[in-house]
């Protein structure tokens, strides 16, 4: 079957760069992991000549990975640690405390799962019109900001760049700050992952609709872009499966004899963690017949040809999004508030 | 009393021509009434020379006047009067068929008296994205329209004048069409008056803050906004009713020996329509004491003085504005959709 | 003008005791009064033989009046206030730790002003089927509690009484909590009210249609009421307005020598607390003629008489209403959670 | 690997009994299948004894699956066929003109996948209060409706069947119609797809929680249960594709030697409708290994015993799902009050 495959046609649909890099030592991008309260950070830098091999900007890529936000502790641990990543970011871009800064929300506020962005922006403390009001003096331990939400191509019939350029245009900011929803293309990322950047941002990729760079090269000011994954396709929930099959598999296969596993419930063994190491070439086979010859990427290349001619390769959303994406865009305002303005108080 | 007062201090918070102008026979203000089912069309025209008499800039003003667009047969009713008005100021104005046009949803969507813009913006059909696609044919009987909703400055930091303009620069429309939540100075026009105009737009004049004129002068390219009134200010409750007391109690002296009303209930009288042609200074003094004798301006001035210093000028909207709210930017949209777009099909 | 007058027609729109008794010294009424981190907590008790006089049920009516709930550090203080007063209710009804509680939230969800119950009925803790639970432990404490939003009449064609007897007869509460949106007859009231009582409640009595009463009588268990008015009628704003036009004469005529208040500015002087002790039978006549005669309720009466037939005694609410009843219901909510459920931790 | 299943444990969650029925010919279920206007209507009769076999509770179920609700044509179409099935209903179940209708909307109104129901029954015409006014003659054309939205346990704390019998034996309808949003076992009926029985719901099935049943049997009336399919879970999204992959697969050896479809792209070719009649269980192990021998039912079990341990399992919905819906609840609303109410006017 595998001669039908026409690898050029499926693109990964991954907006975070944890899931476009999958081997650790490759010449041009370093890598760094650190764990704060259960909270796992990734900190990736991509070197101009690595862009091509993982098809990300050269650029810094911080990856914040959690379990629930929902929990109102965990929540603020979240938000801690996010308030210090992006402090980190400002130090690292040599953006000074007087440097002004606009927030731009992306997405679409009537589509739940599209709806982060300018939710955000509808949170965030503005400043600029205090500002720029004669006679006032500067707000003491508040920095200069600004928002904006584009909305989305379908709804306005402009582009997201062109509106977000004529308004920095006419407002000279010296930085921006652009939170979007993005697609995922491992389950587990979905609505419990942070990426912070300043390689810029494709908005509108996660849905198959690139619409336009927003970086510091298309819109003339360091770019920071803040992302959260709310949405997967069909083809990487099957292919995660099948990955998962194998990892069961596996870990079945080397735990055979092991007595104390027989007495757990099934639901209880988690064998995420199983590295696939011992699962040679004629297990695969015998477990999975020729789709379990494939690479991951002609596995998902295969599904995205069993699924689109039906139609069926729909982005999907947990059922909960509603309260996920609320309690997100609360954890990423007050972050973004805390971090930007020194002088916020910390109302827990 | 009166020696306190200060007639400097209150504007009447109106941003309708029809309640700026009182008396018909004005140099430079030509005025034209129509009727078509029951709804009153209201041209006016003012000339440079009365900018200052009646406090509203030179231009066209359309003013349609309704009684209820809740019930669906009337409400098909004033959407087409509005309908042939707006092709009327196109055709005024010399704007082509082919000329590109910007939908501009002033105010905020989280406050129901003041989200009729954007609820308008979202609603109307946008093409401009079709038109930029390369190897699109134009398409047929459709104009090419995008809209934009700039929020507001409270919660943006953002001139409106300054986004508007950003977004015109990069987009390059030929015209622009703003919707705006109004202030009223009469009751009796909330949520029932439309008012269309070439002369542009205050934001914000209606409550309080002026926040920058948008229109040719300003924005570089012909705009027409149209005007609903949803707020209404405690002053105008308060000198409206006083005005009809004295209606009522002319109304009354005429028809002292009308056997025939003494047997209406009270509740069917409809006095609206005097004109206070028999009420003598004398009987004023006699009803209302010092009050009688105050000018409608210097009775708003000394309301005025009444309610601020104690924080009750609240500007009010009816108890049903959420209801009322979503009639009215259908009609408009609607409206606007089948004006712009030839070949909008009517869907009733 | 006043033999026209029919007192009989227009009742008082107010659902708050405290408006509907004016004189301190009443047989069968008790009034105390204090005042903590400046709100103002009013009880007043009215006796059986004391309906008829105040047209309010028999019963014990606790009036919090505040300034703003606006301010994050006054909705604490008024969160505080409201906790206390809520559990000396439940002591002063004589309800256990182990009554099972039914909130009620009436109200329409869709309609602004009217949100305020069933929001708070969205944001309360309910428990009541973790309890039901076979084999679960009594958990240590929280409280049996359970919610229901009956809607209103005109969107389900069901008595809101109707519905709660309903439900009360199947799941068998101990106790009731109702909370609803009022009308007030003044303006000051708006917003900055918490009225709570056992004497039940009248849903609807605000906008005009009386839907039966919800007490211990018709419903069976006891029945404490949390209101705040959440609207005014014009009548109201009007005649509010007139007297304070006379407190302002009086405040006049007591300081015309004052040269102090000469200086300040118009809109610094505050003379609402005025007593109109210094305001003679005939200073009103030469201030207002004839209308000056008038007691208050006369004058509403004639007030009433003149909007009412020209159909323009709307109930109206503030332009802010969106945003001051997501506070208010986080208030109440809030607060409720913290006087029902003993371990509810204060999360500020 | 299947000696490790137990399939007792995974419940295929659907709520349609198009799902669970796979064999056409069994002992007490008449089918029966027509289609008008490209929209298939199923009828499935199931009785007593057939109960056990398929899982679902004696009864008439109507399946209406569709393409598309968001083109307002086929909007118009579904509608129709709709108001022809409820009518079809009515008849069948012996229900009268003057028989008095309880509409029941099940679901969270703020979770936008289970908010079918709420919306739809704050869109119904309802008349029983006017019909209880004394005095008012009864209304032509309409039956006596009233509705009722439950909301969900973990809001209210109050089981569903309970709060609906309150209301039932205090407002005594003669018959009820529940809506409610369902779970679907395969990912091409999600939002395609109405079910109507007169066997009763389960609410809450789809999510895992019985929370029982509401049928003639526990509400002591007639029960018309009208549901959609918003949600899949994990497991349908894996065993359909891999169901798909085995179509395409076979679908591929029939069609080997056809020089048309080599010209065709991949993206038209929809290979659904095979029937996988020529794949031999020798074919099915090349493919696919030891998971090509698996049944269905097995596949599902297995698949299920990998997601859940590590807890990917989730229910997830479409991408698009808030603008579905609402097509959907306008479609069932408008088609529910032209079949209860004679003298509606199809306001198209």
């Amino acid at each position: 079957m595998s001669h039908e495959i026409d690898l050029s046609k499926y693109t990964v649909r991954t907006d975070l760069v944890i899931e476009s890099i999958k081997e650790k030592d490759i010449k041009g991008i370093i890598t760094n992991q650190k764990k704060i309260d259960n909270i796992l950070i990734d900190e990736v830098i991509v070197s101009k000549e690595a862009e091509s091999y993982c098809g990300k900007k050269k650029g810094k890529y911080i990856t914040i990975s959690f379990d629930d936000v929902t929990d109102i502790s965990n929540q603020k641990k979240v938000e801690t640690v996010l308030v210090s990543q992006i402090k980190d970011f400002l130090t690292y871009m040599n953006i000074l405390d007087s440097d002004k800064c606009l927030i731009v929300g992306l997405g679409n506020i009537n589509s739940t799962p599209d709806s982060l962005g300018p939710k955000v922006a509808d949170s965030v403390i503005v400043t600029k019109h205090l500002f720029d009001l004669d006679g006032i003096d500067v707000l003491d331990g508040y920095r200069n900001v600004s928002s904006f939400k584009p909305s989305v191509l379908a709804l306005t019939g402009i582009e997201t760049k062109d509106s977000i350029s004529g308004i920095i245009k006419e407002t000279k900011p010296d930085f921006v700050v652009i939170i979007d929803a993005l697609a995922s293309s491992s389950i587990d990322r979905v609505n419990k992952t942070i990426q912070l950047t300043d390689a810029g941002i494709f908005p509108g990729s996660g849905v198959g609709n690139s619409r336009g760079e927003l970086s510091f090269k298309t819109l003339g000011v360091p770019v920071i872009a803040i992302g959260v994954p709310t949405v997967v396709d069909a083809v990487t929930i099957v292919s995660d499966t099948i990955n998962y099959l194998m990892k069961k598999f596996s870990y079945s296969k080397k735990n055979f004899n092991n007595v104390k596993n027989k007495l757990k419930p099934i639901t209880s063994i988690n064998y995420l963690e199983d590295q696939l190491d011992n699962l040679t070439a004629s297990d695969r086979k015998k477990l999975l017949g020729e789709i379990g010859k494939l690479s991951e990427d002609e596995m998902k290349q295969l599904i995205f040809e069993v699924l689109t001619p039906i139609g069926y390769n729909m982005m999907v959303t947990p059922k909960e999004v509603d309260f996920l994406i609320d309690k997100l865009s609360l954890v990423i305002s007050n972050s973004i508030n805390r971090a930007l303005h020194p002088n916020v108080k910390i109302i827990d």
